[in-house]
C-alpha cells in the first residue's frame, strides 16, 4: 500500500479537465452517462415537480414557488429539500456542458428564476425558513441545513457557470455567500457557528477557485477551523433558541461524533460519525491543505483517509457500516447484511480521494476511486436508471429486510425515489461529470487516470493536444492511446497502473518498452510526441479470490471474487435460494465469460462449488458429530453493479470457501 | 426426534411433586438453590424496597404503600411494576416451602398486608391504576398489563398457599379473580377482552387446580379462545378510550403478531411475536388441552412447540432472536451477536415443555428443559447470584455492544437490576421450584426426569416411597437410586434416557439388565420394589461437536461444543481477543477436565486449534490470492453458564472449524 509507505508531498498544482473537453465514447460508460442525460435528469425533473405518481412526493420546486410568492401553500418535505433542486441543477449543468440542449437549459433557467425570486434582499435563500420560520434563520445550524443547502446552491452555480458561461446563478450564489460571510466569522458581532451538515466548505472553495475572491476561501477555512472548539456552538445556539429541537430526540442525541464536532478538525485522526458529513468535510480539508500548503492539515487528511480505506471501507467502496446515524462504525466492523454504505457517502469518498490525488499525484487514490465507481456507485442505480439504492448492502435476504428491524434500512429492490432524496441526484452529478476524473495535467505533464474511452482536447503549456483513448479495461486488458499534436511536443505522459494489474506492458508506436520510470504507480513516458503517436498499454487483470483482513469478523472463511476493480456477487436467480449454503472450491478455476442474454450483456464468472444438502441434515435444528453433505454445483457470479435488476432476490458478495 | 414421529396421546394424568417433598442435595444445584434463598430473594427484597444504592430504582413496594394509603407520593416504574413483587412472593414461597424461615415469612406477610390494603372493595388490585388513573381501569388491556399483574398475583397466592397452607393471599387473589370474572366473559355487559400480555390464563388454571372452582378454568379458556378474533378488541378499546396510548407509537405499532392476536389461537401454527407472551400463552393452551382433552388445541400446541424447537431455538435454549418487540424472528434466523433470547422467554419455554410432558409423557420435552436449564437459565445469573442477564447472546464483542445500535440491547457484564425487572425474579421462582421438575408420578408409576441429587418422599398409590438419588450427571455418568419402602411395592420406575447419552446401562441391585422395555425414551422397570433396592444408571455423555441446521446462516462453517446438555463457549480471558480468528481442528480431541482454580471449580474442555496470524496478513483491508497463516493454539472452553464472571470480555459459542 503505497500511500502508507511514503511521505506525502505537495506536488505541483494540476488542472482538472473541463467536462466539455472530454468526449466519452466508452460503450460501458456512455450508457450510464446517456442514462443520466436522457433518463435520470429528466425523470428527476418530473419528480421535483411532483409529476410522477406512486413515488415519494418531492414538492421541492413547489417550495421555491411558494417562497418566491408565486404560489400559495405550505412547505413540504425535509428541511433540506432545497438541496435536491440544487443537486439536480448541478447534474443538469454537467449534462449541458457535455452536450448542450436548449430544452434542458430552459428548465434550468426556470429554476434560476424561482431561486432569484426566492432570494431575500440580503441574499438569504432557503425555502423552509422563508415559508415556515422566517424569524428563525440561522438559529439552528445543528439540525436545519441552511448552510448545507447554500453549499449545494454554490456548487450548482459554479457548475452552471463553467458549463455555459452564464453567470446568473453564480451571482445569486455570490450574493448568498456574501450574506453568509456577513453573518459568520471571527469578527465581533458575527455568529461563531458552522454547519450541522458539512458541504458549504468545499462549495466555497469552488467559488473561490472560480472567482479568486479570497473571502470565500477564508470563510471555508473559518468553518473548518471553528468546528469542534469549546465552548460548543451547538449547545450555545440551542440554549439561545430556548432548547427547541427540529427533530426532537434525534440529531442532538447522536452525540458529537455524528457531525464530527467532537474535536477540533486537526485533532481528528479517525473517521467517525455520519459518513457523508465526514467525507464532505475531509474533501474541503484536503482542498485547503493543497491551496494553503498546510502540512498539518494534510497529515490529518492522510490519517483519516488511511483510517477509512484500511479499516472502514467495504470491498464495494461503500462506507458507513452503521444505519444508526448513517455512520462509520468502529474499525473492522463491516457486517455485510447490515451495511449502510450510503450512496452519497461513496460519492463523498470519491471527492475526498480525488482531492488527495491532486495534492500527492499518487495512483493509490485512483485505485480507491475506481473501486467505488465500478461497484457502490453504479450499483446504486438500476440498469434502466429509474430506481436507486440509498443503502448498499453486500448480503441480502429479502425476508430479513422485511422481518428484522436491524436490516429494515436495506430496501430491495431499488426504490424509485426517497423521502430523503439525497442519493439519486448525487449519483447523477457524479456520473455526468465523470470526464473530469479521467485526466489531470500541468504545463508539461498529462496524467491518464481512468481508462474510459474518450477523446480529449487539452492545452499542455500553450499547445493543443488531442488524446484519443480506446479501452476495454477493466473487462478486457487493452488501452490504446493516440496523440494528436500540430507540432512535436515534449511532455510527460503518465499512465496509471491500477493496483489490480497482475502484469502490464507498454508499447510506443508498436515497440515494447520496459525501462520507463515508474512514479507512484504511474509509468512516466518522457518523450517528444509527434502527431499520431500511439501508445498501447496492456493492463492484465484476472478474476481473483479476495480475502478480508482477519479482523473483519463476518468474512472469515469467505472470499469475494473480483476482476480488477469489478466485484462479483451471487444472486438467487442464478444460484437458487439460501446462498449462505454455497461454497466455492479453493482450487476451482474462475472462468470469465461474456453472456449476451443476461441483462443485455454481462461479464459473468463461473466456478465449481458445492451446496449443502439440507435433506441429509434432516429436520432437527442441531446435530452432534455431523458433517454436512456437499453436492457439487456450478456457481455463477455476476458483477455487483448489476445485482437486483431481475426482481427481488437474495444476493451475497462474500461466499464460503472450502 | 421422537416428538415428530409419533402421534401425541392423552396419557393418564400425572402428579407433580410438592417442593417440600424433594430435598435437593446436589452440589451443583444446591448452590443455585441456596443462592436463591440466601442471596437472590433477600437481595431482591432490598431492591423492591429501594434499599440498594446504585441500581435501577424499583419503588415496587412503595407503590403498594401509596396505593394502600400508607404513604404519600406518586407511582414510580413500569405499568407492570407490581408483578416484580408478585414474582418475588412466588419465589419466596418456594423458598419457604423448601426450607421454612420465620423472617422471610414475616416479610411475605408484610407484603400481603400491603396487597390486602391496596385491594379495592370490588377485588381490584393494581397500584398503577389505583394511584394514577383510577377512572381508567380495564380501558387499555393491550398496553397496561392489569391482567398480567393479576396473573402473577394468583401464581404467588397459589404458591404461598401450597407452601404454608396459609390462605390469606389466596383469598385476596380469589377475590380479584372473581372480580375479573365479573368484568370479562361472554355474558352480555361484560368486556370481551383479553390481556395484552398473556399470563393470567396459566395462573387461573393453577387457581382452578387448587380450588377446583371451574369458573377459573372457564375464564382462562375464554381469554384463550377470544384472542385474535374479529372485531379486534384492542382496536375497540382504543377507539373507546379516545385513541390514547400508554406507550405512544410503541406497542400498537408492533403489529398484531406481537401479542399473538393475529389469528384465533387454534389457527396459530407458527411461533411469532413477543416470546414471553407466546410461551405463557402456549403453556395455558397445553394445560387446557390436557385438562379438557382437547385434541385440536393439543395439535396446535404440538405444532407451536415443534416450530420453536426445530426452527427458532438457540442452542442455549434461548428463544426470541429479535430485540425488536423482544420477539421470535422468522424460521432459522438465529444471529448469535444480536440474539435477544430473553431470560423470561426461556423460563416460559420450560413451562410450556413441562406442560407438554404432562400430556404426552415423552422424554423429548425434558431434553429441551434440560438444555434450557443448564445454559440459558443458569447462565443468566452471575455465579454470585447478584447480577443478571435480561438478554442472553451467543457471541459478544463488548465494543460492538457499546458502539453498534443493533447490539446495544446486549449488556455485558450482567446488570445488578433492570428498569424492567421481569427476569431476575422469574429465574428465582424457577430455580427455587426446581424440585417439582425432577419427578412425576401416578398411582403406579414414577418418572425420574432430571438427575439432580435429592431425597424424595412420595405416595405411590397409598404407599409411602422414599427415593434417594445421587448423581453426578451431566458432568459425570453416574446415577444411583435407592428405593425405600415399608413393604414390597410394585410400580413402574421410568428412567429418562436423555438424548445426549451415547450409551446407557442399567443395573438393578448390581445386576446389569438389557431387556427393559423402553417407552418414549424412558427405560421402564416394572418390578415389585423391596426396601433398599438399588438402581445404578450409567448415562454416558461425551464432549461433542454440534452443527446447526444449514439454514442457520450465521453458523455455517462453525461448531459448538457440548457435553450432554452442557454447552461450552470460548472467553477472551482464556483465549485472547478476536475469538472469531480462532479455529478448532476437525480432528482434535475434546479433552474435558475439572479445574479447581477457575471460578471455584469448573469442567473445562481443551482442544487443538489455530489462530489466524494477523501480522502475516498485513495492514491492508483486502488481499488477493491470499491464504491466512494459521498458528497452532490450544483452545479452552468453559461452560456457557459460567461466562462473564471474570469481567467484561469477548465470548463466542459457535467457533470456526477447519
Amino acid at each position: 500500500m503505497i500511500v502508507l509507505q511514503q511521505e506525502m508531498r505537495f506536488e505541483k498544482p494540476l488542472n482538472v479537465p473541463k467536462i466539455k473537453d472530454v468526449k466519452i465514447h466508452s460503450d460501458f460508460w456512455s450508457r450510464y452517462i446517456s442514462l443520466v442525460g436522457n433518463v435520470v435528469v429528466p425523470y428527476q425533473w418530473e419528480i421535483l415537480n411532483d409529476k410522477i405518481e406512486g413515488v415519494e412526493k418531492s414538492s421541492a420546486i413547489r417550495n421555491f414557488k411558494i417562497a418566491a410568492g408565486l404560489e400559495q401553500g405550505d412547505f413540504y418535505g425535509m428541511v433540506f429539500q432545497d438541496s435536491d433542486v440544487y443537486k439536480w441543477l448541478e447534474a443538469a449543468s454537467y449534462v449541458l456542458e457535455a452536450n448542450y440542449n436548449e430544452d434542458l437549459d430552459r428548465k434550468v433557467n426556470e429554476v434560476i428564476d424561482l431561486i432569484e425570486k426566492a432570494q431575500w434582499e440580503d441574499g438569504y435563500i432557503n425555502t423552509y425558513f422563508t415559508i415556515k420560520e422566517p424569524q428563525n434563520r440561522w438559529t439552528n445550524l445543528q439540525e436545519c441545513h441552511e448552510l448545507y443547502c447554500a453549499g449545494h446552491l454554490i456548487e450548482a452555480a459554479v457548475a452552471y457557470y463553467l458549463a455555459t458561461g452564464n453567470d446568473r446563478l453564480l451571482n445569486i450564489a455570490r450574493k448568498f455567500a456574501d450574506h453568509i460571510n456577513n453573518v459568520f466569522g471571527p469578527d465581533e458581532g458575527k455568529l461563531k457557528g458552522y454547519p450541522g451538515h458539512q458541504e458549504i466548505e468545499l462549495a466555497l472553495i469552488k467559488l473561490y477557485e472560480v472567482t479568486k475572491d479570497e473571502r470565500y476561501l477564508n470563510l471555508a477555512r473559518y468553518f473548518i477551523e471553528e468546528r469542534g472548539k469549546e465552548p460548543y456552538y451547538f449547545d450555545i445556539e440551542w440554549e439561545k433558541r430556548g432548547r427547541t429541537e427540529h427533530w426532537p430526540g434525534l440529531i442532538r442525541n447522536f452525540g458529537r461524533e455524528y457531525a464530527q464536532t467532537h474535536l477540533p478538525v486537526r485533532k481528528q485522526k479517525e473517521a467517525v460519525g455520519h459518513a457523508v458529513r465526514a467525507t464532505y468535510m475531509y474533501s474541503a480539508m484536503a482542498d485547503i491543505a493543497r491551496i494553503t500548503k498546510d502540512e498539518e492539515l494534510l497529515e490529518t487528511c492522510k490519517a483519516l483517509f488511511k483510517d477509512i480505506v484500511t479499516r472502514k471501507m467495504y470491498i464495494t467502496g461503500g462506507i458507513g457500516a452503521s444505519a444508526h446515524g448513517e455512520s462509520f462504525s468502529f474499525e473492522y466492523d463491516l457486517p455485510n447484511d447490515r451495511a449502510y454504505a450510503e450512496t452519497c457517502a461513496s460519492v463523498g469518498l470519491i471527492f475526498f480521494a480525488h482531492r488527495m490525488f491532486l495534492v500527492d499525484h499518487n495512483s493509490y487514490y485512483y485505485d480507491v476511486i475506481e473501486q467505488i465507481l465500478y461497484n457502490n456507485i453504479i450499483g446504486s442505480m438500476s440498469l434502466d436508471g429509474r430506481s436507486y439504492f440509498y443503502v448498499n448492502p453486500l448480503e441480502v435476504i429479502p425476508k430479513a429486510c422485511e422481518k428484522r428491524w436491524d436490516t429494515q434500512h436495506v430496501k430491495v429492490p431499488r426504490q424509485r425515489w426517497f423521502g430523503c432524496a439525497c442519493c439519486p441526484p448525487n449519483v447523477a452529478r457524479l456520473l455526468s461529470s465523470i470526464g473530469k476524473y479521467i485526466y489531470a495535467y500541468s504545463e508539461n505533464e498529462l496524467y491518464v487516470n481512468l481508462y474510459i474511452s474518450n477523446e480529449y482536447e487539452v492545452d499542455i503549456g500553450e499547445n493543443k493536444v488531442k488524446i484519443i483513448l480506446n479501452s476495454d479495461y477493466p473487462f478486457g486488458d487493452n488501452v490504446l492511446l493516440r496523440i494528436n499534436v500540430k507540432n512535436p511536443l515534449a511532455f510527460d505522459l503518465k499512465l496509471r497502473i491500477p493496483k489490480w494489474c497482475v502484469e502490464y506492458k507498454v508499447f510506443v508506436n508498436g515497440k515494447e518498452e520496459n525501462n520507463y520510470k515508474k512514479e507512484k504507480e504511474y509509468v512516466v513516458i518522457n518523450k517528444t510526441w509527434k502527431n499520431n503517436d500511439e501508445i498501447f498499454l496492456n493492463l492484465i487483470t484476472l478474476p481473483k479470490r479476495v480475502k478480508s483482513h482477519p479482523r473483519v469478523k463476518d468474512n472469515i472463511g469467505k472470499v469475494a471474487i473480483m476482476k480488477g476493480p469489478i466485484l462479483f456477487c451471487l444472486e438467487e436467480v442464478d444460484n437458487g435460494p439460501n446462498l449462505h449454503e454455497l461454497f466455492i472450491s479453493k482450487d476451482s478455476r474462475l472462468e470469465i465469460k461474456f453472456e449476451e442474454q443476461i441483462l443485455n450483456g454481462l461479464y459473468v464468472v463461473y466456478a465449481d462449488g458445492y451446496r449443502i444438502d439440507e435433506e441429509d441434515f434432516g429436520k432437527e435444528l442441531y446435530r452432534e458429530d455431523y458433517e454436512y453433505k456437499l453436492l457439487p454445483v456450478k456457481l455463477k457470479f455476476i458483477p455487483y453493479y448489476a445485482w437486483a435488476n431481475r426482481g427481488k432476490n437474495e444476493m451475497r458478495v462474500w461466499i464460503n470457501e472450502i
